[in-house]
């Protein structure tokens, strides 16, 4: 992994810029392994594009490419971008509430080597939690949440993970998070909603399923902004159910479908799979 | 298929009732084929109960045993109730506007005979699927709807239905129906509505749907009340989309999506599949 | 779920069956509370049926019905029957070999009350998930497999399983059992086969799926048969996969099916959803 | 769509290929829209890469380009490729015996716009579906094939096939073409099998399925090779079945199932967005 690379860039489309990139990138001596390349439109849209290269000791290099990128490539074209080394492990920070099955899945999928990177820490504001994260040796901060008292947790969680965290992992988080905290971790805070977005936003979406007599039942993971439910999507994903289902199991069938869509998003999220255009993602899965 | 019956109940639960249903039966030299039933609630839940049973001659005996089960086992528990035979194809009007898509599926169907129905007219409020509907020998009748006309294009709809039209499908079809229309004939309206309901209500789900950046589309066929894209649930399918796709390819893949859905609704309610029950359905499928 | 009964019935089919069954719950005092009845053909088919009922006390008294059920409906009927309380938590053995995924997901879903059953031991022909079973609290007994000495580990097996074990889980155990054992766990032996039966038999079925260049892999959880994976099936899953996927891959998007696939199968099987009837399954899901 | 075209090229990785392409296209004027691109190894690997671009007057000049793109990059890289204006409407020649679902469905999606080729002539070895294809405009030959003169059959089709046919189609047809036949048409015959491949070989697939118990069935589309069923898989999809569908129930699921992966895979191929690559195929869809 060493030598793996990966290059995500957005900008707006003209012609040369796979060009641009592709010599940019034989002339450092890599090798592109996948690339995956869409612009919204041929005549002015977004262009939109993730590489995955090879390229001996890039690891140790990554900087040093990185300026070079900047002046001769990203600058000509006004690019947003990012040229990450696929060795370096991101660390997440994982917030719970009471329900284990998203925060389980995440570990295991680690565990497994699935999921490359690391659950640095368990947030969570109940302390029921405690014991899993333990027992899989990740340290585990218990900040509640008193009404009215938000932003003292907050200051908390700041001060938690000011050290190397990449990203913020909602696994069934019931609290919701200020648009100051938001605005700072801007697309990297992913949270798993118990619907199918947009139906069902808010509070008790299983019952609100049940409500309507769906006859599926989805999970959403979408990237966090200050309207709650209405960030980019990033996955989802559905399962049938039928009238003999009670709300209970909707919750049962939707916890399965609940954290494997959140690991998905995760999953793309470390691998720097995910690019956020306007309310949009796009994944280059 | 002269001997096959269907028998279809719901009735507030208690004790008793399977058994008094299935010694009908019996009694009657009837063997059950199939039954499925369930109760909302073991103790003062809804009993909801479909059975398809075998009687030799049972065509020409329904409305005898009809009025025995009326007394015998309806009466006593008060039961919402039909009991059919399966020789018996329903008829159906088949409304649409410009779109053939889902009304070519309904044909086709009905000739593979996976539908056992008749569609027995098409009503158009343009006139373009005229030729589509001669072409597999089905009257058409074009219905314009003009802007604050549409009382007298709904008279016109119920002189051309009133005989012998079982259910009415809107296959696609760009026009709401009067509180009063949609009363004449309750739970016997279908609808497909091109979105995963009730996410993207309304007009122009799939530019909602592209806006919003969800990651499956669906449609959604339901039996029409008076509030729109709010009535019970049939049935639902969704299909993976990604970035790559415009609202011209939602529509694209919307459109095999709204026939299968439809068609599969149609087909359960034609073999009396489907029982409301409250603003849900219970599908026997 | 003290008053919660299951009765599975299988016989030849004439009329008369439900009519019995449902009249001598009725006059036990049950209440049916959802029933799921087919023959494979009305006329001298397989009748098969799973009645869901509440009987206050039924736990206590379940011998008693057992034996008036057996004298007047099993007998005239001749059928092959059971009568089990819902109370009753079924006792699980878990064979492993050294891959977790699905030991996990068992143990996850008995903690979180999905499977209601306790996985009472877990058995490794390798030393390696000891530590995940006592971390559970779990007893793990490692029965290593020698070649040509698989005789000593059966007797151990047995020895083992003599006390009150109701089925055994092969969770990805990676030996083939004597038909002698798998005689004496009839239908109660499940294996998970981590490829869409019947492609695929035998070693390595993501390799074989590899090299097909299948765009769908799957899992398939089965009774254990003297034939290796051709016993009766229970339940099956695929993924879509692409051009981009490796074998390790595959194996990843494998796990994940092969997980929910056997939980799946697990939970029909101890909740008395399954007959088997010939090499198929009829589920009562 | 005049400005629109495609590039496919395979040839041995090495470094600077992704470079290359890209300044011919940017050296051409054109702007690259979509590319997707994947090694199968990094070191020593094979190099498969799609491109979408636009490029005024790309339809007229494609003659010119193809000239270059082999001279200057196309031989440097000993790469096998096609360079293809995306609005040359490819010409079918679809196949059938008596069934006429895929036949339909192929005809509709061209009339929707949703297939971009035409369905230039329709061969039936059974005169059954001439009035489908009259129906649509679209000549019919009725070829039979006699038993032990398949060669007088096959001299027949190349006769009706020698001009401007670019892809044969086997919409459930029922007769095997000769190793000659299929050698003359390699890479462009796409036969629907009716079950998941490579499970169910053979006749009778559904049969072979209802007997095995499975839970799901399939249909796969694939290019025709000397072996039966055993050519390169270009698409399948799968559909939940139970114990109470009999082998009609199957045939009618499956029905939707071929043809939704027929259509699919003709799609695809008519866009161009396939790659034969061993016995493998690689679809950039």
């Amino acid at each position: 992994m060493k030598s793996r690379g990966r290059l995500l860039v957005s900008c707006s489309d003209r012609p040369g810029i796979v060009a641009a990139i592709a010599r940019f990138l034989f002339e450092c001596g890599a090798n592109i392994v996948h690339s995956d390349q869409h612009s919204t439109d041929p005549w002015g849209g977004q262009f939109l594009m993730r590489v995955d290269f090879e390229l001996p000791g890039f690891a140790d290099r990554a900087d040093d490419l990185r300026v070079r990128f900047a002046e001769r490539v990203a600058a000509p074209f006004d690019m947003v971008w990012r040229l990450e080394p696929a060795s370096r492990r991101k660390r997440l920070a994982v917030f719970v509430s009471r329900e284990d099955h998203c925060l389980l899945e995440l570990l295991w999928q680690q565990r497994s080597g699935d999921l490359r990177a690391d659950v640095a820490m368990v947030i969570g504001n109940h302390p029921e939690l405690e014991a899993v994260a333990t027992q899989w040796g990740v340290p585990f901060h218990h900040v509640p949440v008193s009404p009215g008292r938000h932003h003292e947790a907050e200051e908390r969680h700041r001060e938690i993970l000011k050290n190397g965290i990449d990203a913020v992992i909602l696994a069934r988080y019931m609290q919701i998070l200020s648009p100051a905290f938001v605005a700072e971790w801007r697309n990297r805070i992913i949270n798993i909603h118990h619907s199918f977005l947009p139906a069902f936003v808010g509070a008790k979406p299983y019952n609100q399923a049940h409500d309507r007599g769906v006859k599926l039942i989805g999970a959403t993971a979408h990237y966090v902004t200050e309207q709650l439910d209405a960030g980019p999507i990033i996955e989802q994903d559905v399962q049938r159910v039928d009238h003999r289902q009670e709300v209970a199991d909707l919750r049962r069938i939707g916890r399965q479908i609940e954290r494997t869509v959140l690991a998905r998003a995760v999953r793309w999220h470390v691998e720097d799979r995910i690019l956020v255009h306007g309310n949009k993602t796009v994944v280059f899965a």
